[in-house]
């Protein structure tokens, strides 16, 4: 059962059967969870929503009475009262008595949607075995490689994001003070822009105005984009290196 | 006449005289079917098109026909009565014979418009030959070789698009309810902000939504690009490899 | 004279002293065309343009007379005569007529400005030197090596395109018959989404034409994305091999 | 004293106590008078506001007068007298004294905010330190050796927003003369389409127009990017040599 349960433990590469059952069941759940937020859908079958909640409710406390009493089969927990004592007390095991807790407090509203939304988090959890790790450690060590770009590129974004919201303060501040009428407001638009967004709901109205944003956006683009692009090139390399090891 | 109709058969590179034919009226017959939805070229001209479909549906149907007979000159279909039979049966066929029957059942309508531009498929399994075969191949070969990179890749995207749609569904939730009144509604926003898109139909108002809005937009984009990234780069891949094999 | 005015037969790198400046010229009358089409510019302001105008075309006259006179000095049109009528036949010296001919025929309103701003593409020619030549013909020969990427990727896109124009179509035409009652009409929709730009004149709004709205943007904008991708890829490898070769 | 305000006199790496004490103080101050030009924020607090701006004032009016006295103990400024007045004429100085002066000026409204915000400038001139400086003159070299192909994507950048623009014009001027009236006013558009920001406060609204547009985003995006893509290139490559040679 430990084996079973415990994604380290697990001798074969990826999950065990119980832990892939329990993550399809999480991801069930967490749809529920969504879907039960469009009122459309909620109205009128709000008892069978109730009811799918206890039913996954007493299935996850019921998977972490067993986690905590077969933790005492690692190393880590050898104890059979400290340990599992100790083994509640870990991260993991608070992210799953968070994700149960809000049914059997009668939680109800933002505070139980974003708990149960913690469910989330669990896949993470169970997710992080060999592999997945170990490509997750390359990506860190790939992001630290880059650590020096990565921060002149962020400094070289928000510079151009701070002055872009500036200049359109000053030009266009008098005019639509609702939009542009301190920077803080201006930097909506040139966040919006300047990712190429766009939504329409502010834009600069007068000549010179315009002449800047589009001096903005024809410049700015390819600087905003710069540490994500970064951030994609130390993520593929980390996958690369990772394949490369596998074969 | 087999070697001219079955593109697997043609001895050079490239369409044989014949499916080239085939290849451009099905062009032409799908380019006049979406010609033919837009109110403002069909009224006054429906006789024109109705003609023009009767005669585009026998040339087809007079293809179909021949197909079928000479079928029997390939190995897989070599029986005078069940390879003729058997080959009606295969896939191609069936694809065939579903862009022509819907003018002999007097369809009309969407399903018919659904089952002409099936005619679309045609092309593709025309144009399955020699080099182009070789390349799909060499896509999937590609492809499979980063589907680890995909499914992390697509599980980041799907998080931070989850994410962004929970926070802006308890942010924005109370102010706009047709807009963030659920988090499938804010789905829609989330999508639409985190692929550039952004039609401005639905947008942040309020301080907070905004601040994480353009959080949202700055770290998110990068990361909802990368499964595309990947996917390009293994065409631009196996691109290189079909290039490479034949020089 | 001749060295000065045919930019081949200068024999330094760039353009010859003359030659900048009828670039700088044309430059300015481009962009005092451009300026001219403004009212908020132009009212009250007309002799100004008019004279400009005058001048300029005087200028490229004498320029294009003295071109016709100096051409028997290269050894394309070495005849007094005919090598002087076969150059102002040639294409050059036809566009360099054109750029002219408006303004003495008298002609106003749309077909001069097009034709004054032919201008435009006399910088081209005049460009048309050593390097610049150089890489433009790498440049085609690395786009006629990824012709066949070319081809698959711009099918792909259109197929892309196609499918969701289709799709949005029979979702969403019943309901905005303005904005998707024809497959034509969603195909300004498609564009707009799949490039990126959404303008948002036109966005679904039916359930069904959201979720697959949503999809199409998230799986199609890279294959929109991919022939660009393939062309710039080719820019840059011309460009690098141009450096190259210089260094 | 003078090696920690002199950011290269520091032995060690990085910035010296000292100077890291007045980034973090620029930073805040900067922050503080972005937020202030909120009205929603700065009304009713105008007193703290003022009170923080004396304070800041204060502090970097006693740093520039330490920095003036220290300024000797370099080898460029040695003289005593004369050495310390052509430090105060040095560019570094006189930034610091702009980003001092509107405080004792009693200046107020735009200029102030404007000369306020030169702070950010002397950040910069702080963290113009060993390896910074290294890979701003790194990023220098990688984008002179691109020099030519910048130039040609930009001429083409160019070339597209300005056919488009003048199309755009002859298309939908008449319809839309307050959008599209004139060359200038058709680009503001073309910067929006062909950036792919697409406001959606102007967009072609008659058939030849759509179309026009949409092969202009189709096929011109590409083309706009590429100046950005070649800078993010010429970037990535310097950061990379800078990383190899610090390893």
């Amino acid at each position: 059962l430990y084996r079973q349960l415990e994604p380290g433990a697990w001798p074969d590469q990826g999950l065990s059967p119980a832990n892939r059952w329990i993550c399809a069941l999480i991801t069930v759940a967490v749809l529920v969870a969504l879907l039960e937020t469009e009122p459309a859908i909620r109205v009128g079958r709000e008892p069978w929503f109730v009811a799918f909640e206890w039913v996954v409710g007493a299935i996850f406390l019921l998977e972490y009475l067993i986690r905590a009493w077969v933790a005492v089969e690692g190393a880590r927990y050898a104890h059979p009262v400290w340990g599992r004592l100790r083994y509640l007390g870990s991260f993991a095991a608070v992210v799953d008595l968070l994700a149960i807790l809000p049914l059997f407090l009668g939680l109800v509203g933002m505070e139980a949607l974003f708990m149960r939304l913690i469910r989330v988090l669990r896949i993470l959890r169970l997710a992080r075995l060999g592999r997945f790790s170990k490509a997750l450690r390359e990506l860190g060590h790939a992001v630290r490689l880059r650590q020096f770009e990565l921060y002149v590129s962020f400094g070289l974004a928000f510079l151009v994001l701070l002055t872009s919201s500036i200049m359109l303060y000053l030009l266009e501040g008098g005019v639509q003070p609702e939009a542009f009428g301190s920077v803080l407001r201006s930097m909506w638009w040139s966040v919006a822009t300047l990712t190429t967004v766009g939504y329409g709901d502010v834009y600069p109205v007068t000549g010179l105005g315009r002449f800047f944003a589009a001096l903005t956006a024809l410049s700015g683009i390819g600087i905003i984009a710069m540490p994500t692009g970064i951030m994609a090139a130390a993520f593929s390399e980390a996958m690369q290196k990772n394949r490369r090891e596998k074969d």
